[in-house]
């Protein structure tokens, strides 16, 4: 550490305001965690800018004294993406929290990195638009922490990640300098550093300000729920639907345990005893939405659903929601601690991998309840626990670990939505082989040679694969010797 | 020159068989150009791997003794991207012709780079899908080119560009790995290089298999005609037409030069008086598609048109459509040579741009016409010259670069879906800071530090850029002094 934290105060204080550098023990302990709140650490200061010039600032001083950043946005991120550096600042976005320009006939908005989610579709409702991406903590996520994440939500299925609705950045870079990526064009000659930056979890630039695309709020949006007395039916429904050509805005799914906690928290009229449920919304024209109806009922019926049900009016689809939305703190009121474990698989696999689940959690010992975005296979099985007993929170990571070593055994993926973060830095090193992760670490240090960018994140060293993949083998539990990069 | 030719085709010979090996004169004069023929270059040799282990060990050879690599796929590129290097060798994909695999569930398919782009489409017909991008040169082109390009195509505004419909890359590096990028769930952990990769025209890597998505073929698809006498007109009922919600699955115009030369070469009863021609592709269930024409059809009215014609049914549909996809050759028939520009506007600029077009046409002496994507406000501008007047060459490529300057200050780019390559390198210098082309030349360096991939395209050296800005100011016709980053 080459200057002491009262050094670092004043540095900060002569490029923003004394009131934005946040050095008060009592007040940085706000900071010390993410949603991800099983990790924490407090960090040595917090700076507060308002300013594209004051980030500039910030980054000079930490470039200058090699003292790491870790971006902050609402700080709801759940793979401890915003956890703290033991010798690092926290750069919170949260005052930049502006709509900078609307755009109605390009139909884009152009806003800085702390305005939340949903508050670009409230600054756009009256003109008939929306913002897409709908992660559950809409109400208090941040714009900038879903280009750093590359947040998903219900409706991606159909209308994309973050990724997709991105049309520009402004980013700040470690070296100064302020880039423009992207921008409102359809294509942008050059690499695509804007793709790169979103999903790079603050470790290539401070995003400074954001270009979304906007959509047309569409004309009908109805949702029906489908009832199973098996997983597998209604993993293969889902599977079916796709397969039909027909794309829902979303499709969502519950297990026996989600279902049940939902319905005891919300009363949105679940069916308690059903193995699983499925929420289908589907949108468009009016002809469109009753034909696909149609549709989607003939083949939940052809895949054995016991009963399906359309939500008849605007009161009923919101109810039928409810229980969806509310199904992480229901589970919450069932268990003394949840994990939400975020990883995707093939459509096709959803049966299965959910009775392998479900074998995993009578191994461990530990209930799961399942509640996911079906549709792209993003699976959320959360694992209650109570992180008092002794040994308990290591064994909920290690089942966790299982059930990403099953994602990725099935041709998925780690994360769907949540991101790496520090919560499945050590899954990186099964999901990537050496040349992939090396790859990374190039990209990185092109942007960042310093590491100052949110380190320790995401990207594991190859040190620590090493280590994490030796311990695999020790145990005696290598997940699937069959695949060739172990 | 490390190695000699000789030498080298010995060590190729060592990797692929000697037939896959072109060292014969005649036979490397058809690689010499890709479709931008203004400019030619034999190579030293052209190897044409039918294997990914082949493609591994070309590359280690040139890794080895330094020979840069010049990637081509269908040969079609219009911006040089496959030029060859003198010093180089050309990668042809052309043996890596095979659809590998269709998921008809997940709506993917598994290509080698060679696969033509309608190819994709036609492999997959039968199950009601197909693949969205689709250059004027779909039945040439391939999908690795596609990739390489990022090409797009006259549906893009509703599906996309090649961009939005890869989900995963397998990519050899120049370090002689291979590494998987994307894959078929909807997000991927770590940085996202797959979008990196995609429109990095060659330079980081050669790409050995592509996994695309697949789209359900649309139930109803009508094209309505509006017919305009001026240009400004047409240009605002673009703007209204998307300002309005509708997402048209392609809107096309032409203005009066290409109207004749398209109606004189295929007689597709194009209006030879009118100043502008609109073509809007409406797609979507019937209900949806009568809706929105009605729409079109009332926005097209208000807008000046002076008609609007609907093609009745499907044969007339692909006669309104004949004429534009004959544009280019109908504009070859009226001109010796012809030279087409690539950039894009923001939609509402389009009649503005149009007027500022025709007077440096009247400046320049050189007659224009305009062909292009306006939905997206893609440009193509058509250049008509004589490549045997003396100097006609480069007035033509100054009219171009004024026009894709123009395209720059509007708040445009200067390439919609043509790529960069050799032909735009200089106005790279315009649209991009020293910041951003730092940042650019960075990423390079870390997928391939000996710069042999590609070489001398798409990002220009800092010392070019010096050179070219140089030269703006020393004609004193600095296109827009008022820009900050001059």
């Amino acid at each position: 550490m080459t200057v002491n934290t009262q050094s670092l105060i004043k540095l900060f204080r002569s490029v923003l305001p004394a009131k934005s550098v946040i050095s008060d023990r009592a007040a940085l302990r706000v900071y010390e965690c993410d949603g991800l709140s099983a990790y924490r650490q407090v960090p040595r200061l917090v700076v507060l800018p308002d300013s594209i010039a004051q980030v500039q600032g910030i980054m000079a001083v930490c470039q200058e004294h090699a003292i790491p950043i870790v971006g902050r946005g609402g700080g709801t991120g759940l793979s401890g993406g915003a956890l703290p550096h033991q010798d690092g600042i926290v750069l919170s976005l949260a005052k930049m929290n502006r709509v900078l320009e609307i755009n109605r006939l390009g139909r884009t908005a152009r806003v800085q990195p702390g305005v939340r989610n949903l508050a670009i579709s409230e600054a756009v409702k009256s003109l008939g638009l929306y913002f897409a991406p709908d992660p559950s903590s809409q109400i208090a996520c941040t714009i900038g922490g879903n280009v750093a994440e590359n947040a998903g939500g219900v409706h991606c299925l159909k209308y994309g990640l973050t990724l997709h609705n991105i049309l520009g950045l402004k980013v700040a870079t470690m070296e100064g300098d302020l880039v423009d990526l992207g921008g409102e064009s359809l294509d942008s000659p050059g690499f695509n550093l804007l793709s790169l930056m979103i999903g790079s979890e603050g470790m290539l630039g401070i995003v400074v300000e954001v270009t979304v695309k906007l959509l047309p709020i569409p004309k009908s949006a109805k949702v029906i729920m489908g009832v199973f007395d098996s997983v597998q039916c209604a993993g293969d429904s889902v599977a079916a639907i796709i397969g039909q050509g027909i794309i829902p805005a979303g499709i969502e799914m519950m297990d026996n345990p989600a279902i049940r906690a939902a319905e005891d928290f919300v009363k949105a009229g679940y069916p308690v005893d059903a193995q699983a449920m499925l929420l289908c919304e589907l949108d468009g024209t009016h002809e469109e939405v009753d034909d696909q109806i149609r549709l989607v009922r003939e083949i939940l019926s052809a895949n054995g659903a016991v009963e399906s049900r359309l939500a008849r009016n605007e009161e009923e689809k919101a109810l039928f929601w409810s229980g969806r939305k509310a199904a992480f703190p229901a589970v919450g009121r069932i268990s003394p601690d949840y994990y939400c474990i975020d990883g995707t698989i093939p459509r096709k696999s959803i049966g299965e991998v959910l009775t392998e689940i479900y074998r995993l959690s009578e191994q461990y010992q530990l209930r799961v309840a399942n509640v996911f975005h079906a549709g792209d296979g993003n699976l959320h099985p959360l694992i209650l626990y109570d992180a008092n007993l002794p040994g308990e929170f290591e064994k909920t990571e290690e089942l966790g670990s299982r059930i990403l070593e099953l994602c990725i055994r099935v041709g998925g993926t780690i994360t769907g939505e949540h991101g790496v973060g520090v919560e499945k830095i050590g899954e990186m090193c099964i999901q990537f082989n050496d040349a992939e992760r090396n790859q990374f670490h190039a990209v990185r240090k092109c942007f960042d040679p310093g590491q100052l960018l949110n380190p320790g994140k995401a990207i594991p060293t190859l040190a620590r694969c090493a280590e994490h993949n030796a311990m695999h083998v020790h145990r005696g539990e290598l997940p699937f010797p069959e695949l060739e990069r172990f």
